[in-house]
């Protein structure tokens, strides 16, 4: 049986993106699941605004899109409802967060436990919450870089599955070191998002464990430094 | 003129290395103050115990050492007194910290204001205070490493020098991670040190902005992963 083939019978973990911008992380996605042996199809892309360039970078991978307008709910419960039964429709096994700016109520968060992943533009836990570049210039460190973690309600606290490290220069400002990290990130998350669809994600307590060949996970690690 | 003669000719800045136990970091400062080509001279290591592996490391390599037993004090600043009066009478230029186990006053900290240079076993802003590799594993990072900076009054807060990264590993106990980030203090240490006394360190705030060949200072702060 040729190798296309083969492939073509495992069945791929269906992914939803939420995004609520410019959505470069998503093109990361799309592209990984361009692949054929990428073990996720990005099947869905859910933004809370209209019009954003994410929406577009989803219809032109062929890619099914639905807005959810935050502003059109009574309350943060019933917009997450409304995504909840989205997604469940879709038959999303895991859902990921690119770039979307709106809190998830703990109830969601809850009912998506250890499918529900984010990216965070910092080494956590330094750096939590928003401004993570301009806060890494002002502290000074020298080491700056992202980190893929399970949602839990605590914001940018869940369980890493995977974090890659980039240098600050000396001649960065936020937006250097912004795009130095962003490119990071745009090889971290699909990386991260194949072992937990491979299945080879363990968690124990707050750590999550890797399963399998070592050597690749340390590289995995550090992507912008290979 | 020989390239032995026109190095023998060049002032290295005489350091002091302050320690409290077995001095794995004093041994890596010593080892490249044996090179050559390293702009530092160690010239002194302080013991603030007797008896203490880091003193026989001393020795053995031909540096003077000095016992000023805390114990013999009747408060911190008397003993920073001491301290300070020994350093000054070695003529001592830059004190480097290699896990001194002792808390600095603050007024000692000032006078030795970017003269004093600690590391400490973690990627700060995370992780400052004790027990760094357990209190990491705690957290489940997959990035770990260690800090060179500037000593100030706050804890582990200083300008940062420079940083190196290393990964956490699925088997990893706090022995094994400590010794894989020991193995990048070994090495980011004497880097570090190198920076300042070529004078290619200039503070910009907190941030310390590093002069020269950026290549190699990039490669720096990721010792580990070279």
């Amino acid at each position: 049986m040729p190798d296309r083939q083969r492939r073509s019978r495992v069945a791929r973990l269906k992914a939803a993106v939420l995004v609520s911008g410019r959505g470069s992380n998503l093109q990361a996605l799309l592209d990984a699941g361009r692949t054929p042996d990428f073990p996720v199809e990005i099947a869905l892309v859910v933004s809370n605004l209209p019009d954003v360039p994410a929406l577009e970078r989803a219809k032109a991978a062929g890619v099914a899109t639905k807005v959810i307008d935050h502003r059109g709910f009574a309350d943060r419960a019933a917009f997450d409802q409304a995504l909840d039964t989205t997604l469940r429709a879709a038959d999303v096994e895991v859902v990921c967060l690119a770039g979307f700016m709106r809190l998830l109520t703990a109830g969601f968060v809850e009912a998506w436990r250890n499918r529900l992943i984010n990216i965070h533009p910092s080494l956590l836990p330094s750096f939590k919450g928003l401004h993570t570049h301009r806060r890494a210039l002002a502290a000074g460190v020298t080491l700056h870089g992202c980190t893929v973690h399970f949602v839990t309600p605590d914001l940018d606290d869940g369980p890493i599955i995977a974090q890659a490290a980039v240098p600050v220069l000396g001649d960065d400002d936020e937006d250097r070191l912004a795009a130095r990290v962003l490119t990071a990130e745009h090889r971290l998350y699909p990386l991260a998002l194949r072992l937990f669809a491979e299945g080879r994600l363990t968690l124990a307590g707050r750590r999550v464990l890797v399963s399998g060949d070592v050597d690749a996970g340390g590289a995995l690690f550090n992507p912008a430094l290979k």
